[in-house]
């Protein structure tokens, strides 16, 4: 034990010695004996796996091996200069005091955020469950069919609720969705003129403005009153109710512009739309909203899920097959049975590249499932028993306050007051008094926007606040109840159709009910709780119960992103020690929090870029190189910050051709805008070459952007900012440990040197940063709320911890690389024969010897109990494994075996012992009512399908059998079919 | 929708009208409107199934049909009074701010409670975690491997750290464990003489004192130095270390009451023992304590698992075979395979009734899994670490202390201090400045104790607390890190011998193997999250997440048990209001929250019987009346009391014979204390005479005690304090939705009438009640931190909520009847024809019919993805089934159809289509590995055996064939199996 201790404390002081800083050594050490060590419990291999591990790779000591993999020139020869990490009890002491900086006031600011009643039972058995937000995105649909389910019923809620039929599986945020709308409309009408509502919430403006822009959209404003429409206007946006609570007959509008074969994207709140007409009603095109207030938390601006509907008027779903973002969409299993996947995958961005129509790659998945189970457990009735009692309030209010002098700007309202105030600073002061925001409009007005937390008691605060004179709670309770208000009944706003009447939105109303089929549908999904998710470029490392359990303290979760900063201290905290302690580990000068996906990050990056060109006179620099080998969303997003994309072909070791670089580097130099590279290399490969691939298109004006996805691999060991590269967004939810939520969340931040730091994204309501480049999301610190997991996984790693996951991840990819290469090719290794934190296996040559596909492999993963790890990307016909470094020797070893044993398998069907066609690898993955079935006909053995090893007894089962893409995308529904086709 | 709220208002209305409280008509119907109404989530069926299931047994309303089932004359006539129902959201507002009335010191009491770190992943994944808390015991061992094995890793990490080879699941708290084992001892021994060390832990004395009395042994005191034994002397009981934590050696002890067959008990602490020697080491005969320290949060007294241990010196498991609790031991499955079930059941007062050895019958399983646990998750190694940490600061702040003059009492020690101060108030005064909380004898010595959480800057604190100087916090660290200490080391009291070298304590040392060990346990046991768990008399109602969330938070976490009172007084306010709540519910004058078990609740009440007679000056009072259909409990728990049991005849309907009554009242007249008696029965009726039972048996000048194991069926509609009951327990983790935590804890709080009040359990340091009986619990108010669970049912219920409750309970079970009765003969009913919350179905005809055992329905309902009902109890050969308010129709459709369908597969049997032997419910339950086996030779398909109905698809699997309890019995196992035993 002490022997242990002192092991690891010599080992510190060797470094630190270097360092000149021996004064910590007893120090160091002493800490190691009385705390617990967080980084020892998230990294999976133990000391003596760790140096079982070398030995077979060919080291003595990490250090040894990370020499040798990352290249002398880049590496980093030096501590970090970050906090001593503590234990998680220090830390969640630590993050409580944070915490309890924030001052959650109540909050009737609206805007598109609203409070909300989080159901326990889904905090504590979805949110809080790890077993709902340790998941992958469900591309292995056989192994995911209960988040799949609950997906497809975030659809069919956002579809009935709007009336429109096709909905996607969620967005960004409610302004990133306006600002597909717009480019969708734009592309879809072949016109170039969007006109907007001067009423849509400021944010969704933003957006829109800075996404249309570098499109070549040009935006105008919306005269809803003369409605004088020219005939390039490809759409027209108005946000519904508009953001002064303002409910408008919008009938004329759409016909008006339907005669000018105008499309019509409305803005819509959710839950308004249970009791006013639906977009549908309304005959619009496009909708788009947030479902924030259906169950999750304000957050401080996000993570939340964001939706889009499109209608279809020509019966040919031609909005829905341009529709941005993921469809889950139904189709059947290898056994007939109805089953569930992703559909119209061909539109993505990892397919269609530059020519895609979106970089969305991420969705809300989390987010999505927490606002349909809140859908599913109230039911159509409770939805709109929440929302009249919120504009019955808001009505008893308006009556209030007109009796007592002020003025009410709009008649019709759901639930939001634009109110002209007989005293202004006597509100605020009373406001400040009973701890509430408002909205103060620049008019001097007062915008108050009432919620489902709205009850008697706050109803009679309001009034106290504006009339100064306390109410009796118990009269305001009963004149809420009586209160008459023009929505509820046959106003010409009122909505008349139906929603939301399938069963699963009528069935799981008692507790019992819901808590069973979350349960049930949590265990038809592989997670992190089962097994390792190795997949290559996508980590899923451990997401530790510590870093989680701060994310749904009400401190942190209670707080409007507009309320004024001084309630957000803590918050700010968070924020600039996240900041600071990423410039340290990247090299950058600075960082924007704002994107909230790792495709919106790159987004910013770049439009960083472009915005410094801009600014420098460098108008006309607009060709991105990007490697063949890069992400698909690299070149959607260069495409969509209006860049043009030239490839730069890789070598025979996949790295960069130096040569083809120099080539276009020269030919466009003029042109140059900037790079876009992944390092270590999307090969898994540290390229040497990388301080000369920045240096070469430094040299030609361009601005190198580094894909941050491969940072794992780099923290402690190198730092792009320091090599060369100018800016990078890192990937929180892999690198940083935010869960991956079987889909989303996921955060972007974006690092740069101090050149481009003014051309960050700004934001129109809080100021962020300068405002030279517009907003990229909706939320100022985009999906704020998630930030504390970053923040506590480096709390608790500190310098030492980082590094040593760094090197962990790249021992646990070449140990499972060394064990695997005598029966698969390696495609790339670098010139020591070692990979970088992953690497890549070749199936290809299977297809000719046994006709076996790379799919087969995948599927067949399933039966010995494991997810497939990245199939065909970045090289058709192969796998790619990342282990990370929270997986432990014994689980890495079980997928070995499994792979080995399926080239065993293949291996039997190369010499004719099993069935060319009809072999385990073809009929995966194996369903439990396939193998237990009276009618089993194979050539092979039940128990070879089910139980090829002996951890198989406790596999989590696929529930269908391999779903056909191809028939679904010729059938595409997705919302909840008709009961009848239910069974179980 | 304002229809319904209309509708519910108006029969709010009638109810209320009878009651002259019109004025709240309207604000009810508000209400209804503007809050979620909790008891419609706690209450499985919708509005139109209860409407359904009335239709189907015949009545309008509920009211109709409990005016049918509940006697008349013990009707309650009114609403209870009790607040206002609120919502979950209101509820956890209202419970947060009595949460922050505690003010959590830093405790350095000891005495048996330390304060300790709960691993974060433990935290969230077990004691969060709905999948871990909400199993019933595991008595179905084939769904229950799971937490069966957690709780063997509990008993071989016990075995191992007390050095003993035979322990069981847990006990309710050390000091019951003390008891237990001194009547343990004195049983083996045949000798009724136990001498005590003056130096036990007050708490301990106290108890062993309350329970020894009864049992005729009496109590001397242990001198230690002279060791004088007279030859009654079964059994010597030692604090080791001992309550000033003085650490002694006891070979010679332990070898001299050898000498006198005086058997030794050590009461020991677990986390000392990694550094001391055990008392396997020292040849002690049992060990008890308390396994608190091992993650389990002090929670202000408890839940908490004690244990016990006991030495096998005779080599015939003498004391193994007389040990009280459950007991988990490793047997085999049907098809050979290693399974794991409770063993020597034989023991238990289930079947022993008055002949029992103990009444105990509740474990305290969840925090045993917790502490299990955190030694699977530390290991040896870091456990170890632990202790030193902790040691080595006592050593230190021993030092400094006597630098600056203070006495240090004793040179030994592990953790505690016993201090001569120099300056007794500025310690005090310091102390408070500080928050800190010491032990203050009356000698004026102060008591400190470290724990785990103590760090170099509590060290520092306390240092100025004592020596009214500052210390530097990081020399402080150097100093604990460099500081040499007896326990370490070679002395006479360091522990040589080696301790958890079992794989299971050196696997899961990483969070994600640990995550996953917990997920892959939680998957292979039946809970709550997967179907109904219909066990009549022991509820499975719903446990709603909204009120578990409060008790894992640190205000209700982080107080000792003995700080003083006013450091309390949110814990304060929960308990005078379920005091007053229970109080109103069920008509008594006072409660005690002391017993922490429903066993522990009625030997609490008998002992007020017990006490009230001797005060009064009836100590001939001795003969406790018993029905044939009490629970086991009754009479185990009246002879601990010293009571003699005479049992009471049951009439052909199941009722108490009144005949037989009076006789026996007659006959006993002059000795009978008291009567036992369930209501409504065991047998599920209400019985009518109950009033007459009870006046009868006070004529005869005895007292009534009314089980409250069935309060569940009266809550609103009848009071036991009302038609003549003197005292019941109630079963909290029964009607009052305290989880049942995979077999314990449980909570028995005892409302007596007024007469009783003074005779409630006291406690020797917390003043919480007249001192005429004695503690029957370790805590003043045993398991407080789990007692906002029921305060906060109670507060959502409301009057309506609970009386609705009943009368859903009530309806639940006659709808299943009715269904039922056509295929199954009920065994008892009313003289209406119905039944009370609970019935019995008779499956003995199908012994002679088919040679079908009611084990074989049981196993066989495993298939069809069911818990049984409870097996041959109260009536042997029958099932008793209870669904509870919280299941909806369509989970008590699926189960009365399996039953039906079972009923099928008899016939199909008892028709010769079916083997007599060899059929699907001889062979039932069928694992995956047996309906997937290549070898499947049964007469019948393997789909029968697995899918017999639609929804088994997703149903959890046995993982083991039916256990076989004569082998597992004959050769006990209880540790966890050498490691080549091990499969999968």
């Amino acid at each position: 034990m002490l022997l242990r201790c002192l092991h690891r404390a010599a080992s510190a002081s060797s470094t630190l010695h270097s360092a000149g800083q021996l004064r910590l050594f007893s120090r160091s050490a002493a800490r190691c004996i009385i705390n617990d060590d967080f980084a020892n419990r998230h990294i999976g291999p133990r000391r003596i796996d760790k140096q079982l591990m070398l030995d077979f790779i060919g080291f003595q000591t990490l250090d040894d091996m990370t020499n040798r993999n990352v290249p002398n020139l880049i590496k980093l020869d030096r501590d970090m200069d970050l906090p001593a990490p503590v234990d998680e009890n220090r830390m969640l002491k630590e993050i409580q005091e944070i915490a309890n900086m924030n001052k959650v006031y109540r909050s009737y600011i609206g805007m598109g955020y609203y409070d909300t009643i989080v159901p326990a039972v889904i905090l504590r058995n979805i949110t809080q469950n790890i077993g709902w937000i340790s998941q992958y995105t469900p591309y292995q649909a056989e192994i995911s069919q209960g988040r799949l389910e609950s997906l497809l019923n975030y659809q069919t809620m956002v579809a009935e609720l709007t009336g429109l039929p096709t909905t996607n599986a969620s967005l960004l945020d409610e302004a990133t969705a306006c600002a597909e709308a717009v480019a969708m409309a734009s592309r879809a009408a072949r016109r170039n003129t969007v006109l907007l509502d001067p009423l849509l919430h400021p944010q969704n403006r933003d957006v829109i403005r800075t996404r249309s822009d570098p499109l070549g959209i040009s935006l105008g404003e919306l005269d809803m009153d003369r409605m004088e429409l020219s005939n390039d206007v490809a759409a027209i946006v108005i946000q519904y109710p508009n953001t002064e609570g303002c409910v408008q007959s919008l009938e004329n509008i759409v016909a008006k512009a339907h005669e000018n074969k105008t499309l019509v994207i409305l803005v819509c709140d959710l839950l308004a739309l249970t009791l006013i007409k639906s977009p549908g009603d309304l005959g619009a095109d496009i909708a788009v909203g947030s479902a924030q207030r259906f169950g999750v938390p304000l957050g401080y601006g996000g993570p939340h899920a964001a939706f889009m509907a499109v209608a279809d008027h020509d019966g040919k779903k031609s909005l829905s097959r341009v529709m941005p973002g993921r469809i889950v969409g139904i189709t059947k299993g290898a056994n007939g049975e109805r089953a569930l996947r992703l559909a119209l995958q061909t539109r993505e961005q990892h397919i269609r590249r530059d020519k895609a129509t979106s970089n969305i790659c991420t969705a809300q998945a989390l987010l999505a499932n927490m606002s349909a189970m809140y859908a599913v457990y109230h039911g159509p009735k409770r939805l709109t028993e929440i929302a009249r009692t919120i504009h019955k309030s808001a009505a008893y209010l308006s009556s209030q306050l007109k009796a007592a002098g002020h003025q009410i700007i709009h008649r019709d309202y759901f639930d939001t007051l634009k109110i002209e105030v007989k005293d202004l600073n006597g509100v605020k002061k009373r406001a400040e008094e009973m701890k509430m925001n408002f909205r103060y409009f620049e008019d001097d007005t007062v915008g108050v926007a009432l919620d489902e937390t709205t009850k008697a008691e706050d109803v009679a605060d309001l009034i106290y606040v504006f009339n100064g004179v306390k109410a009796d709670v118990a009269v305001v309770e009963e004149a809420i109840f009586e209160q008459a208000s023009p929505l509820i009944g046959n106003s010409e706003h009122s909505r008349a159709s139906l929603f939301l009447e399938h069963p699963v939105f009528n069935t799981y109303h008692s507790e019992q009910q819901l808590v069973r089929y979350i349960k049930r549908l949590e265990n038809k999904d592989v997670s992190l709780v089962h097994s390792m998710i190795p997949l290559g470029s996508c980590t899923m490392k451990l997401n530790a119960s510590a870093e989680l359990i701060p994310i749904t303290w009400p401190q942190f979760n209670g707080l409007h992103p507009f309320a004024p900063l001084e309630q957000a201290a803590g918050y700010q905290k968070i924020f600039s020690d996240i900041e600071k302690w990423l410039c340290e580990i990247t090299g950058y000068d600075a960082f924007s929090l704002q994107p909230n996906s790792g495709a919106n990050g790159e987004y910013a990056g770049l439009l960083a870029i472009r915005n410094y060109h801009r600014n420098t006179g460098q108008e006309q620099r607009n060709i991105c190189l990007i490697p063949t080998s890069a992400h698909g969303t690299n070149p959607a997003s260069a495409a969509l910050a209006n860049m043009k994309v030239v490839v730069v072909d890789s070598d025979r070791h996949g790295n960069i051709s130096y040569k083809d670089l120099v080539e276009k580097c020269e030919k466009h130099s003029n042109e140059l805008a900037a790079i876009m590279i992944t390092y270590p290399s999307t090969h898994g490969v540290f390229e040497s070459s990388i301080r000369d691939v920045c240096n070469k298109v430094h040299e030609h004006g361009g601005q190198v952007y580094l894909d941050g996805a491969n940072m794992n691999a780099q923290v402690g060991l190198c730092r792009p900012g320091d090599y060369g590269s100018d800016v990078s967004h890192l990937n929180l939810h892999k690198t940083f440990c935010i869960p991956h939520g079987g889909g989303g969340p996921g955060i972007g931040p974006i690092g740069v040197k101090k050149h481009l730091a003014p051309y960050m994204p700004g934001h129109s309501i809080v100021p962020v940063a300068e405002r030279i480049s517009g907003a990229v999301a909706s939320a100022p610190w985009g999906s704020a709320s998630i930030l504390p997991i970053t923040w506590a996984y480096i709390r608790m790693m500190g310098n030492s911890g980082l590094k040593k996951a760094s090197q962990i991840a790249i021992l646990n990819a070449n140990y499972m690389m060394k064990r695997l290469e005598g029966a698969y090719r390696i495609v790339y290794k670098d010139e020591q024969g070692l990979v970088a934190h992953e690497f890549i296996i070749d199936c290809k040559p299977f297809k000719k010897t046994a006709g076996i596909e790379v799919v087969d492999i995948a599927k067949r993963l399933m039966d010995y109990g494991f997810h497939s790890p990245t199939m065909s990307w970045p090289v058709h016909d192969c796998l790619m494994i990342e282990p990370t470094e929270s997986e432990d020797k014994g689980e890495m070893d079980r997928l070995v075996d499994s792979l080995l044993a399926i080239r065993e398998e293949i291996s039997l069907i190369e010499n004719g012992t099993l069935d060319k066609q009809n072999n385990p690898l073809k009929n995966a993955p194996h369903t439990l009512a396939t193998v237990v079935s009276d009618t089993w006909n194979r050539p092979y053995p039940r128990e070879m399908a089910a139980f090829p090893k002996p951890w198989c007894y406790h596999k989590l089962w696929p529930t269908v059998g391999r779903v056909d893409d191809q028939f679904g995308d010729r059938n595409l529904v997705c919302t909840c079919p008709p009961v009848d086709q239910y069974q179980n």
